[in-house]
């Protein structure tokens, strides 16, 4: 597999990209192209004794950062390293995209250079996320603060087929959509005609899921709206953030904490690990006609090595090729009726 | 103070609850009415050796039920003990009303049989919620799935007020409305709106906040529509949870953690005491013309205390006449439109 790796992505980018994309390549079987400056590049990997062989390098001369505007990736910054690798992408010099960069600005260069796979209405930002007894799919995080109904069903096959085939033992996955109740009554107009489409849609579609099960595993495939997504993201993140630091805090009372802690330290490091999510390596960009994945600015060498692993496994394991195939009776019955 | 308590509510009715009013009884300044079937709750304090001594019982030979319609505590159910407490504090009879039953049910008959107040487009629920540095409300926390931005408005206006008076040291309380970053131009066209109209409020008006920050105490009211707070309610219950089962599960793995449990047990204690919402005595249903607080449907009796507790400081601090006079603008200015 060939994996183009964003290098000017993030807030810890360059540096920790080069090292992670050197990491990937000396462990995994990929073939790796790091865009970006490369006199810069090889700058920084020089001063850091990484070893930058096998690796290609994809010169651009441009960065997009998180201020600028996404549409820039088109204009202003379409020399930026996303753009170009994105379009090296596009014209199959590659597998696979990983960045860590403007999350807006990948959605946006994704859509306009890679293109959505055919009868895609919208491309979903599909985040791995911690639970209680394993990884769950999050789809959409936020790419679509305004949703149809038709997106979300949309949104399902995608996520279902993502995790049945890149995670999964090929069981269909549990498709749940996020309510403020099970009934089947519960929510607004989108939630109403998304539950008719997902109980026809011949899914493993387990129902209304509310938030509070989320975390347990409700489900594997977690269905809402971006806005929404987004808030349960979010949630996650700022709650486990409050109570993990008041634990630690615990632990650093006084003498007595200070024992405690070292007695349940290793148990504590893998508890920590479990909810850590740049162990899964990113948030696959689904509906796109490529394998792109997104991992979190401030990822660091060991999670951006993790999305390349990632993104390889996601290019090899046929997902675009399914998605098509599954999105595209939808898209047929849209033509008959336009 | 006179609050009236539906003793037939929540899933420990009526022992929890009889014990909870006798507790407020004893130690609070409240005169207390339960209502319910008088000769069950006779029978239940003298079996339990609880006092009724000072507490009026108001009979009503009906219970609803979490399973009920919601409406039904306008027609089948109209004599039961939420309907009858409800008529009650509309007739003057009680300054306050407490239920741990069916929010669905309570939000409709507070509505019907009690009112809103005039000019207040929606009643919301809002209950406290444990942050970081203490409690912040929710507002709305899923009484109304879908809502317009004057709604919004109007939820921030009963927040400030009742944040303010109740918890505040009459400081105006810190407003933000959630939305999926902070830029003034995120999210969709509910909160384009409700952010043009929360800036020129004359409120605190803190601005957009994301889900993440929320825990930490970035506003004092957090404002969403009722199907996105339900999430965060919700998503922060989930994650805590998980989180505490996993920690207790560490501690409990062998003699070295079962030692490390019992040298933070009182530190872990307080946490836990911070993170319990049945200490901040439940929702208050904001909008309504008298006091109405829900509390949790699992509540047993110092969350049913607290209760009573906070539903005569509601009645006490003339939260009802300043919202009446906030909304009041908005109100004639419907008139003159219509």
């Amino acid at each position: 597999m060939r994996v183009i790796v964003d290098a000017f992505g993030g807030d810890n980018a360059p540096l920790e990209i080069i090292k992670g994309a050197a990491e990937a390549a000396a462990e995994y079987k990929v073939e790796i192209s790091l865009a970006g400056r490369e006199a810069e590049i090889r700058r920084v990997a020089g001063e850091n004794g990484i070893s930058l062989e096998g690796i290609a390098i994809v010169d651009a001369p441009d960065v997009i950062g998180m201020e600028d505007e996404p549409k820039s990736i088109l204009r202003e910054h379409k020399n930026c390293s996303m753009a170009e690798g994105l379009r090296r992408l596009a014209a199959g010099e590659g597998d696979a995209f990983v960045s860590a960069g403007s999350t807006g600005a990948l959605i946006m260069g994704a859509t306009f250079l890679v293109k959505r796979i055919k009868g895609v209405s919208r491309a979903a930002l599909a985040p791995l996320m911690p639970g209680d007894k394993g990884p769950f799919m999050l789809i959409d995080s936020g790419a679509n603060v305004e949703c149809r109904p038709e997106m979300l069903l949309q949104f399902a096959h995608m996520g279902s087929i993502y995790m049945s085939s890149v995670l999964g033992d090929g069981k269909p996955a549990r498709v749940g959509l996020v309510n403020v109740g099970t009934e089947d009554t519960k929510g607004g107009e989108l939630q109403h005609e998304a539950f008719a489409l997902l109980r026809e849609s011949g899914l493993n579609f387990v129902g209304n899921i509310e938030a509070r099960d989320i975390p347990a595993n409700a489900a594997d495939v977690v269905v809402a709206d971006g806005f929404t997504g987004n808030v349960i993201l979010k949630m996650m993140e700022g709650t486990a953030d409050v109570i993990m630091r008041n634990v630690k805090g615990i632990f650093l009372t006084n003498l007595r904490t200070k024992i405690a802690a070292l007695l349940v330290k290793p148990y504590l490091k893998d508890f920590k690990k479990k909810m850590d999510t740049s162990e899964y390596g990113g948030a696959p960009l689904l509906g796109v006609s490529k394998p792109v994945i997104k991992t979190h600015g401030n990822s660091k060498a060991p999670a951006v090595k993790n999305a390349i692993r990632v993104a390889a496994e996601f290019a090899g394991k046929g997902v675009i090729e399914q998605i098509a195939a599954a999105v595209k009776p939808a898209s047929a019955e849209e033509s008959a009726e336009g």
